[in-house]
């Protein structure tokens, strides 16, 4: 190229290399001047000559000299006589004739390209995107090619997937006499590209040019190593590509372009792997609100458990319950849940909270179930007197009208727009064998229930890592005999209560085992408070009363005195297996039957015990004494040998601080962060909603520690614990459960600090999956 | 002494080094049978030589070869009839003859004084003790002297100070033809030692051997360096000293008896200093009920804050302060007391409640203002509709009953029993101002109003080391100001609202200033939730909606949604200081102009504020900036310049673990170990006591660690904090303050930690004074 003697027409694009680092949008040319335009008229015809030297001029002017583009608005004429007005413009405004000479323009067009490149807003950008300071600018110099002139002349785009599902199909379009992206303009009358029924097409139109493009575009996804959207023109019946973009994509898409590239040989498996945000998964597991589909907003809470739900209003677990036998999809809308509301939450399609956050009961719960859950909805005016809930904009929301929770988004809409199903098809499946294939950290779920660990299992984790036993006994049939345990004075009247749980507990746990076939199931001895298996209201007490034929008098009491100031800190988890051992002692043998039961027809089946809350090492010791005996009664009573492992929920710091005198007597800790993280920041994730969002805003802390695990504080206190456990005890497993289990830089952080297993809820299995084995990879790349 | 072949009489009698560790009790005799007894018969008459007999007999028959005492009892007959009966009696049960062999009897001897020494009773009281495990037994083989025979005989103890008051006072008892302590039993006609208008006397009887008795005392203080109670016998006229044991005393008597040995030169300053046991001195510090008061005991509770103190009982705050107003000492008897009940505590004279443990509101403040206090007494029906407290046995106590607090004991007393008032005299100060010459670690007082800042600086504090300004706003005249500011939407409206509470604020500051004269006091800015400043009923809220002029349901509203689950994990300390900075900026205002009045007639005051409850870096920066920036203010409006030094309570692990980076922007971090216990362990001291009993029974914690430090979960915080913090900054000051303070582990945990004051509550800095003294001296003398 002789470049600008002959002034060439040329066009400068930058690179698309790095498409979100902010570099300048436009394409800008050079070359252009009145000289080349006497040649183009000569070439192409005066007119089709005058209309691409306007568009120089106009894109010179606004993108290179920085003119009002209000200026060039008003050329309605074509041919010689705008160009002339536009030229007139031009020399106005900018107070210098059009540059003639190409050296003079492509000096200003760098300087114009790299000023946007260095500008604040893209600055910024490259920043948040995590590119590196010094990140370069890459340009593109092209010989330009026309999409006016003689012979068919125009322009397009096109790409052979589909951006929402990733299935082949070739998509595009096609307009004659244009440049650019003229044909994906509003009310341009583009044509297909291939012979469509709805209207004519380029492959008709021009057959060689529509085979030669679609081969162009196979050849960029070969070569480019990616499913790429050409940009084309066409030049009196001659196809080029002038540009390529990575085809925009849905999540779903993405994985089916990945595992086709790999399933190609165009990309290596590893690649495959790395090309998907883990998070990004999220969005295929549940269902979604249509992106396309109109959306009436009535308020918008936090994002607490994503999908999306649609259904009738209910401000009641009986409601929810009473709905769902009618068949009839509910929303359980509450002031907040708590663990009375399980129920109603396993009947609702979703839950719309008034308070709460990231970490609050619905969310957690919902999160955990897979159900689509907005929480915090403080702009909603809830009167859960009146039953209503209201919007900023007046309107009011009864019991029975339908909503939709969109749990993606936290947003809470009128009605139900169209939703897109959960899409976890045959490439999903084969992605995530891939990244079994790699990963070197197990991931097990929390699941509490048969509903769960089905889902578990389904999404691939290796166990339980943390079942949580408490929801056990707010069913019905089994609140009452839990109830008169509490209300016993004497151990032997506590004992009688529980006797008739224990078949109710073995079944549970023996449907869990059967499930999960021979993984470990890690089972949380029973954690809260007493209290809140107790009624909170007078008519509840009224009822218990009866139920329990005692006086009124008595049960108000006793509840008033089982009250705590600070439950998250009082008579819970260990404290409770300490000071009322029976309940463990029940809930050893309900497990330890089980697993004879359940290691009758398939593997045998080891249980894992999990002590919750403990501080200090005498607490361990006293359980695992109680919990040895009750194995050593059911050997005895059945004949059956069976062996378990038991271990510690890691949760106040000061059991992270004592790991070394923990260790030698258990098999396993565990890390509860949700607590581990209240105890360290003193803080209760039930209370910490009402400033969260103000303390991120003012950067105090720079995430909500219950969503991204605080890895300066908390994080020093699990590495604490895990190298004083492990020098007092080489084989002791370690891992975390609870909500930043799921999360890739939580599974990052365990890797490096050796854990075994992080267990998350069943929804966010597979994100840890592919978080997993992307580290693994970076490893062995690095 | 040619041993046996002569068969002397001799006493075989542990030594009395450490009376304490659990030896034998029994002096025993060897050497006396037929061939001896001759002997005596002829010296001493044959009636007192077969008295002596029959005793020699009796106590090996008993010590030695473990008979049954009740054999003897019957021995109505003295002389040779009796002693005949005895030697039949003592051959019918032992099988044996009474051993005529002085070697025989020697070899017995020693095998039950072994035997006695090494029994579980007494191994477990060395344990206890502190005894090392190979804890000898000394014995003291001495000629027999008899106390019966010819001439004056007989036999008496003696001391040279009275055991309560300390004070120079010659006691004892002489009974004539007696042995051992004979003249101290009940009924026993014994004689005062000196001339006596209520009886004979020994000095009248044998002055030349009650003139030898005093000296030999004497001698005996002087050479064995102690104040000793020594036991002797006159024989024929002539006294011997048979025994020495320490005075017994009570902590009064024993700070006179050290100092007083010390300014006789006897012993060093320091001799003095550690032979008093810190805790003792709170027995002095406070009335106490006279241990020879008979005690109508009608519940045991938590002995949670010292002294005694008698009242009526009433049970609201209200009627304690109209007691008060009537002049009428009450107690004030709750179900457990909050902050509002701060001014009922201060009208009361003790305080009683049904919940709670050693480190409950009642508790805590009880201890801070020298309140006597019983908490946790669950044994007493409380009835706090009916206004009654019903006692195990029945009894039914109403308001207007007079009961007594025994807050040393624990015990809750029907009426009022004879008192002990408190004594810190002469020698308490003296010895005080010597503890003061040798510790090296400073100890500051917690107190939070002027009648504290006045105790403490009374009590040689040297400093406020925790000034907590939330009960300074439950005042009537400042509720309600401050619960419009609660209410307030806007920060102008909160702002103004604080304007009112300003003057007070700085009046509340100027006094203490003023009185602690120059001395440091370290503000804790603002801490628990502001929820604690709102009603609690119905009825509070509807006084509360009338002064605001507000709708009751607003008012309502309002305070539920400031309720919290977790109050100590929630919208507290800095949290405030963050989200509603109006609050801060006041009383930093408060402090300053209050600085600058202080300062006018007296020393400059350099303020130290405190913010609590940090878990960021960044949350200090914010209060630091604005604090600052009030600062600036302050001296820009008044013209004078004044120091102050900001600086972070460590109340949560992570403050803790963050230390290096909080350290570098504070001038000092203090460890509120009350708030970090609960958070390091997830456990709220509020809670606790519902099992802690049990808890420490089990021995699953050593101890309540809200009442001793627990240096290995806790303590390894207080030490990462203090390590990083210096490392960060070599000047930082360190300190610990709330209840650990004042305990000698805490201040020889701090001290070791290099921290450069501990601060506790007013009544516990003699406590830590001397303790920290000791601490210095051991350190010497290692």
């Amino acid at each position: 190229m002789e470049p600008f003697g002959a002034a060439p027409l040329l066009c400068v694009r930058p690179s698309s290399e790095d498409p979100d680092w902010g570099g300048p949008g436009a394409v800008l040319n050079i070359g252009m001047n009145d000289a080349r335009y006497v040649d183009l008229c000569e070439r192409l015809g005066k007119s089709a000559a005058a209309q691409i030297y306007l568009r120089f001029v106009q894109a010179y002017a606004i993108h290179v000299a920085r003119l009002d583009p209000d200026l060039f608005e008003d050329i309605e004429k074509s041919g010689q006589e705008g160009l002339s007005e536009a030229l007139r413009a031009y020399e106005d405004e900018a107070e210098e004739e059009f540059p003639q000479d190409p050296s003079v323009q492509l000096a200003a067009v760098l300087r114009s390209m790299a000023r946007a490149w260095e500008g604040t807003t893209a600055r910024l950008l490259r920043q948040a995107k995590g590119a590196p300071a010094d990140a370069g600018l890459g340009l593109v110099v092209q010989d330009m090619v026309f999409g006016i002139g003689t012979g068919e002349s125009g322009s397009g785009v096109i790409q052979l997937v589909n951006s929402t599902t990733g299935e082949p199909q070739l998509t595009g379009r096609y307009l004659s006499q244009s440049q650019g992206r003229d044909a994906l303009e509003e009310g341009a009358k583009a044509l297909f590209l291939e012979v469509d029924a709805r209207g004519p097409s380029l492959e008709e139109l021009a057959p060689d040019a529509f085979s030669a493009l679609k081969k162009h575009t196979a050849l960029m996804r070969e070569k480019l190593r990616e499913e790429m959207q050409a940009e084309f023109a066409v030049e009196n019946g001659q196809v080029h590509v002038l540009d390529g973009v990575r085809v925009a994509r849905s999540a779903q898409a993405a994985v089916k372009i990945a595992v086709a590239l790999a399933n190609d040989k165009i990309i290596s498996r590893e690649e495959a792997l790395m090309r998907i945000e883990p998070r990004a998964l999220n969005e295929m597991l549940h269902r979604q609100v249509d992106p396309e589909a109109k959306r009436d907003k009535i308020a918008r809470g936090i994002a607490a458990s994503p999908g999306a739900a649609t259904g009738k209003i209910v401000f009641s677990s009986n409601e929810a319950q009473a709905s769902a036998a009618r068949g009839e999809p509910c929303v359980l809308v509450r002031r907040e849940t708590s663990p009375e509301d399980i129920r109603g939450m396993h009947a609702a399609v979703a839950v719309l909270t008034e308070r709460g956050g990231m970490t609050s009961h619905a969310a957690v719960i919902g999160r955990g179930m897979g159900l689509p859950c907005v929480v915090g909805a403080t702009s909603l005016t809830f009167n859960l007197r009146k039953l209503t809930i209201t919007s900023p904009d007046g309107r009011v929301f009864r019991a029975g009208d339908v909503i939709t929770i969109d749990g993606t988004s936290g947003e809470v809409l009128a009605g139900e727009p169209k939703m897109l199903e959960a899409a976890h098809d045959d490439s999903f499946q084969e992605l995530m064998d891939w990244a079994d294939d790699v990963r070197d950290i197990a991931i097990r779920a929390n699941a509490d229930t048969p509903k769960d660990a089905a889902t578990a299992r389904n999404f691939g984790a290796q166990g339980i890592g943390l079942c949580r036993t408490e929801h056990m006994f707010f069913e019905a049939d089994r609140l009452t005999p839990m109830r008169e345990m509490i209300f016993a004075d004497k151990p032997e009247d506590r004992r009688e209560a529980l006797e008739r749980l224990l078949p109710m507990q073995r079944a549970d746990f023996t449907e869990l085992f059967q499930i999960m076939q021979g993984q470990p199931v890690c089972i949380r001895l029973l954690d809260p408070p007493l209290h809140e298996f107790l009624p909170h209201d007078k008519a509840g007490c009224r009822e218990l009363a009866e139920a329990l034929d005692l006086p009124l008098s008595v049960v108000t009491r006793r509840v008033e005195a089982l009250g705590e100031y600070n439950p998250m800190l009082g008579m819970r988890g260990v404290r409770l297996g300490v000071t009322v051992p029976e309940i463990y002692d029940m809930q050893a043998r309900a497990i330890f039957e089980a697993t004879i039961e359940a290691s009758r027809n398939g593997e045998p089946v080891v249980p894992e015990i999990m002590i919750p809350l403990v501080s200090a090492k005498r607490e361990v010791e006293l359980v695992k004494s109680r919990v040895d005996a009750v194995a050593a009664a059911v050997r005895s009573e059945t004949g059956k040998d069976f062996k378990y492992r038991l271990g510690v929920m890691v949760e106040t710091p000061r059991a992270a601080l004592r790991a070394a005198d923990i260790a030698p007597h258990v098999s396993f800790l565990s890390f509860g962060t949700n607590d581990l993280t209240q105890m360290t920041y003193g803080l209760s994730r039930d209370d910490a909603g009402r400033f969260m969002s103000e303390y991120v805003q003012l950067g105090v802390y720079p995430e909500d520690p219950f969503h991204t695990l605080d890895t300066e504080g908390v994080g020093e206190l699990l590495e604490i614990g895990a190298t004083r456990g492990r020098n007092a005890k080489a084989d002791l497993t370690l891992s975390i459960c609870g909500e930043h289990g799921g999360s890739p830089e939580s599974i990052g952080f365990c890797r490096n600090a050796g854990f075994d297993y992080v267990s998350c809820s069943p929804f966010r299995v597979p994100v840890a999956r592919l978080a997993a084995a992307q580290l693994a990879l970076k490893d062995n790349i690095e």
